[in-house]
């Protein structure tokens, strides 16, 4: 059994993750798995961080490149994240001929193509399990078990921050901030919350899931992303009384048209399998023509859940190594479908409006849906304070461009105060 | 592009799930999978299935040697079932070199090691996803993303036609007879149920799930399995005052004695993951040391799902042919754990008697219990007709040995007319 080396750059959350997994089950791997791994060079900014995962300085750099430039390496893992240096890295290692384990949703949602592409010329395998779901199997499922199947739909609760918060507010009443300040505390958020509250994790990921469901590219950019900023317990109460939860969900549909795909928060009914996915953990759910519905569900983030989605990973990569058996399945996005605009969707929308509790409100507003053709399937009214009034509305399905339209016109209402949530409805 | 031929062997559900599935995408598979697939010949008992199907008559045969013994085909695949004539099959294809895909749990649960060892000395592969949970990819991650983990524990519902009868007699307060027989009206059931309610169907898939997760083979004959007969909607309703669903559970944990490895109704928290699953739906729980807490969810039967899982093997065994990498994970039953006796089990039970309404009954009871060491958590007691009550009992974790001795002392009572559902408690 050939020794295969490892060199791992980054020495983060995760890092610190494969740091730990492989001291606890390297020799398990041995008999278990079939592959004999050591881990033989670290690299991090952080001299401190080596010292205390127990790294000796013999195998720690601070130069990323001794790892790719050695010749001894064969498995370059790759979890410092972003599209700069670790875009170099990535396509220096694969170029190098190492096959590449990455974590990194931000470069394969970007750079995806050249990545790919990159490592079917130097006949090396690139695995990135670790960027999307944290350690649930998903892309190897869509990869292997699931490509029998034309998948027709993807829908991920993928990002644990917003689906903690979302739960929080459901349970605790919590308004947005609160929520946010509990997520932070307890570690699920970032000081800087931006880009799990916005949406802009959910977009990589999804477009990453596209990509592989559907045999064509989707990038981060052609996302339209959407977060949570605007839901307030109200409309989680609201949508409940209606049999929906509310979630932030990042979806995929391949349609007539061609690929749909968007992240927003999203009324889903109360009995699917999704709207039961609470607190961190993430979910998929895929539609596939012959598999029907089937759902994937774990910890989406943290240290030891991403890393074992990492090692396995290198334990394929190691075997294919082994058994010279790189680059056995690469890019399978053989496909160029287009991508549907958001302007052309058809959905069914909750709309929640302040307006002033006065007689005839209601009818102009239903007038100004009717005229715009949206037609309406529920309306709750309920007082907000003396004078004030909110009218939760829930659509029939309507073109999006018809309930924007809707939405624009009413804006010239006297009794409108202000438009609050608008949220989409998927019945999955 | 070499195109990968396929003798195909048992036409029943699965296998027109099969020829209906290629039929679809074998042109797909081309540029979407990178293999070029050909159905080139199907057998089968019943020239009449065969028409049925639109196979025309040159591609058929009743006599499946000419497919094993045909030089021309490189994927077996194997749909007739049983451990009979599925067994010669499988093992002369794997030794005259073919690939072998398989749906067959019976054979995989009885006789995995002698397949797996004839596929390795061929140096092919033997695949079998659609043995356990249908279409749900359960195997393939297993034995790839998450054998970076030690698994601790599988929980699987893994039989569509007990949990489909159980959440009608929850749902809907139907007895068991009349589940049954709604389930064999709508065709999730078969005239003879056996194998589904005693709890067999879901034994031999937990031995095989307990095999990849615990690197240690175990058979069919190892699992002790009840089936769901003795359940009654009271006890479900009982079962739900306390806060818990009633599941037949296909249980395999990794202990410090060696494999727990059982299939009994299960009383699991209502809040769980795996408490909501209903209907035919199938789910997989595995508890794994980095990973944590991740499920699989899915249609776990019907034609096409399990046809999916059987053409996710197929393209996967003809890549690997392509690439001349075959037999690169093999049998990963590295160690020989040894099985856990059920009389050695710690759990809380549920224990529900049939007493008369008299008064000292209760106590009587309760000092069975305490003098054979099981301790209390609640008991509630229910006034069933005219001098005649029922007493749920539910206990702290207490020894099975000590609860069975509980329960033979406590039959010489006069006030005890009958031991009516003992289930477990499992805590997940």
């Amino acid at each position: 059994m050939k020794t295969i080396n490892i060199g791992l750059i980054g020495l983060g959350t995760v890092g610190g993750g494969v740091v730990e997994i492989l001291r606890r089950h390297a020799d398990h791997y041995r008999t278990r798995a079939g592959v004999d791994l050591a881990l033989v060079k670290c690299a991090d900014r952080d001299e401190a961080r080596a010292a205390e995962l127990g790294i000796e300085p013999a195998r720690f750099t601070t130069d990323a490149s001794e790892i790719v430039n050695d010749p001894a390496i064969d498995i370059v893992v790759e979890l410092i994240g972003g599209t700069g240096a670790a875009r170099s890295i990535v396509l220096d290692a694969l170029t190098a001929g190492k096959s590449v384990v990455t974590a990194n949703k931000a470069l394969m949602a970007t750079h995806g193509r050249e990545v790919l592409d990159t490592a079917a010329e130097a006949g090396v395998d690139v695995l990135f399990e670790a960027a999307v779901g944290g350690g649930i199997p998903i892309i190897g499922p869509l990869k292997h078990s699931l490509v029998s199947n034309e998948i027709q739909a993807v829908y991920g609760i993928v990002n644990g921050t917003t689906n903690y918060m979302l739960s929080r507010m459901a349970e605790a009443g919590l308004d947005y901030d609160a929520a946010l300040a509990e997520a932070q505390e307890r570690g699920f958020a970032e000081a800087d919350p931006t880009a799990d509250v916005d949406g802009l994790d959910a977009a990589a990921k999804i477009a990453i899931l596209a990509s592989i469901a559907f045999n064509s590219r989707v990038c981060l950019e052609d996302v339209p992303a959407e977060g949570i900023r605007s839901i307030t317990p109200d409309d989680i109460a609201y949508a409940r009384e209606a049999g929906y939860e509310i979630k932030l969900v990042a979806i995929g549909r391949r349609t007539a048209g061609g690929i749909d795909v968007r992240v927003h928060p999203t009324m889903i009914r109360a009995g699917h399998p999704l709207a039961k996915v609470n607190g961190v953990h993430n979910a998929i759910y895929v539609v596939g023509d012959a598999v029907g519905e089937t759902m994937f569900f774990g910890e989406g983030a943290g240290s030891l859940p991403a890393a074992s989605a990492v090692m396995g990973d290198v334990i394929e990569a190691a075997r294919h190594i082994q058994g010279d058996c790189r680059a056995l399945v690469g890019c399978t996005c053989s496909e160029s479908l287009p991508l549907c605009s958001i302007e052309d969707l058809s959905s069914s929308y909750y709309v929640r409006l302040h307006v002033r509790d006065e007689p005839g409100v209601l009818a102009a507003i239903a007038s100004v849906f009717g005229e715009n053709g949206v037609s309406i399937a529920s309306v709750i009214q309920k007082r907000a304070a003396e004078g004030d009034a909110e009218i939760v509305w829930i659509t029939h399905a309507a073109a999006e461009r018809d309930v924007q339209a809707a939405l624009a016109t009413m804006a010239a209402l006297d009794a409108l105060d202000s438009v609050g949530t608008v949220l989409r409805v998927e019945e999955l």
